[in-house]
């Protein structure tokens, strides 16, 4: 993967060439993934021959796609709905925290050439909230709205990056209490009451994302919230959800998604490419896709 | 595949995206395929939303591949060494002439989502001597030299399209002698003595190629051709081949092998896209790309 002056290499008129390499992201749907928009962003602006495609792979079909991983070279792929889940069967290895989620969103090579298998949803987030917003999870009270697979990831990344406690607030109680099981001694099943006393709330439900039925609403009402608390949503789709509009009208802290999409992206772009990906040049092209969707 | 004002697709710093539809060719090697050149400078001049790439697949696994081209839902591939032959059992169906030269270099589906093979070298032949030199094979003595997969494809063409007869000179007297065949009552083996009568010589043999043992060679003398003959040369690397300098240097009109090429694409673009082919453009990515490579 050689790199060439910024720009000459992608606005050439024919290429890709035969010998640019391929990057992918599986899943299905695909065709929204604002992963190949993140991915060719970083890829142009450091003028690398790689091109990151989206393969949409029906859900009983995963195993022929990572064998054609496996058969076509590829360095790795992203790994989206259906196939988090059933992917591990496929995989050489996975990372101790897909084994304890058992759930995988990204798939590179290790050093001996085998497909490894990662979730870094959770790490994403935690990386989000340190390197755009300051803001660290050690010591803190945290509660994750939210017991589904992002909720999951989030409260074992919220355990081993430090918290003080996280509590999950879900209606069913169920997967709640699997989840806090994530977060050992330090992880509770909560309810509403305790997003006034956490120091961080992360909305890790689908409340409040264009184009559903949930759009408009917000998970939590104005008046659990405070000045000195810290708000995540999430949903990066609309740019500004209705929960970080409450919580912008009452002073409170807040961000969207967006940053936590690119910086899952930038590690798996760097785990790919062996290069830092370009955190600007990425959230830009993924701001600029959502507006344009909008 | 939607189509946009040229360029503004593919400069676009995050393409391409998860709806961009992706055309790919399988070989091994594959990395000097002209094919991605050939195919992206007509997507760009169009302004269609696919990207065409290259997969290296190894020999035995053709089958995974074709899997995988099923699996993904491309609307086809381009197919090259090793895997023309082998890649017919994995296929629903192949055309006539596939089947007759148990050969393929170009997958499609038809109405049906089918996938089909065929082999239109021996066509892009006939189209790039009529569309791009004016020559007519009706009624003509032609001579192949070679007996290898492009000689037989390129006899059958030149059977079907009319030719008066067809000498096949090659070293090896029984493949020369089975692509005789494939030209019925006008195909014969042939020796150096009948390139002196023929209307056509078209040197389906390596030699001459640049970059290989045969490099800086023609495969017939001088004083075998004649003003009134037309020599085609299907080597395109280098541009201008000893065979080519040779024919020019005695009066002799004569072409090289990157019209060929470029109506073997066009064809296949088509069938892929539904739309016309920009043969202008993709001939101009080929020629910049023998100069680069030179």
């Amino acid at each position: 993967m050689t790199s060439v002056e910024e720009g000459a290499l992608h606005q050439s008129w024919a290429w890709p060439t035969g010998a640019t390499k391929v990057l992918a992201v599986i899943g299905d749907p695909v065709e929204h993934s604002l992963s190949p928009i993140l991915h060719n962003a970083a890829i142009k602006n450091l003028g690398l021959d790689i091109v990151y495609i989206a393969l949409r792979v029906p859900k009983e079909e995963i195993g022929l796609a990572i064998a054609a991983i496996r058969t076509f070279g590829l360095k790795g792929c992203s790994v989206t709905m259906p196939h988090k889940e059933r992917v591990i069967a496929y995989l050489d290895g996975i990372t101790e925290r897909a084994q304890i989620l058992q759930s995988v969103n990204v798939v590179y090579r290790d050093s001996m050439g085998k497909l490894i298998g990662d979730s870094n949803d959770g790490g994403a987030l935690l990386n989000s909230l340190k390197l755009d917003h300051g803001v660290s999870v050690r010591d803190k009270a945290v509660v994750v709205l939210g017991s589904g697979g992002a909720g999951r990831a989030i409260t074992l990344a919220l355990a081993q990056g430090g918290a003080a406690s996280v509590h999950i607030v879900s209606r069913n109680l169920e997967t709640a209490a699997r989840a806090a099981d994530l977060a050992g001694d330090i992880g509770f099943v909560g309810d509403y009451s305790d997003v006034e006393s956490a120091d961080i709330v992360i909305n890790a439900t689908p409340v409040g994302m264009a184009n559903t039925s949930l759009a408009g609403l917000s998970p939590i009402p104005p008046e659990r919230m405070h000045e000195g608390q810290f708000i995540y949503d999430i949903v990066y789709h609309p740019n500004v959800t209705p929960l970080m509009e409450m919580a912008s009208a009452k002073g409170v802290a807040n961000a969207g998604g967006l940053g936590m999409l690119v910086h899952l992206a930038a590690v798996a772009f760097t785990m790919w490419t062996g290069h830092e990906a370009p955190i600007d040049e990425m959230r830009s092209a993924a701001k600029a896709e959502a507006l344009r969707r909008l």
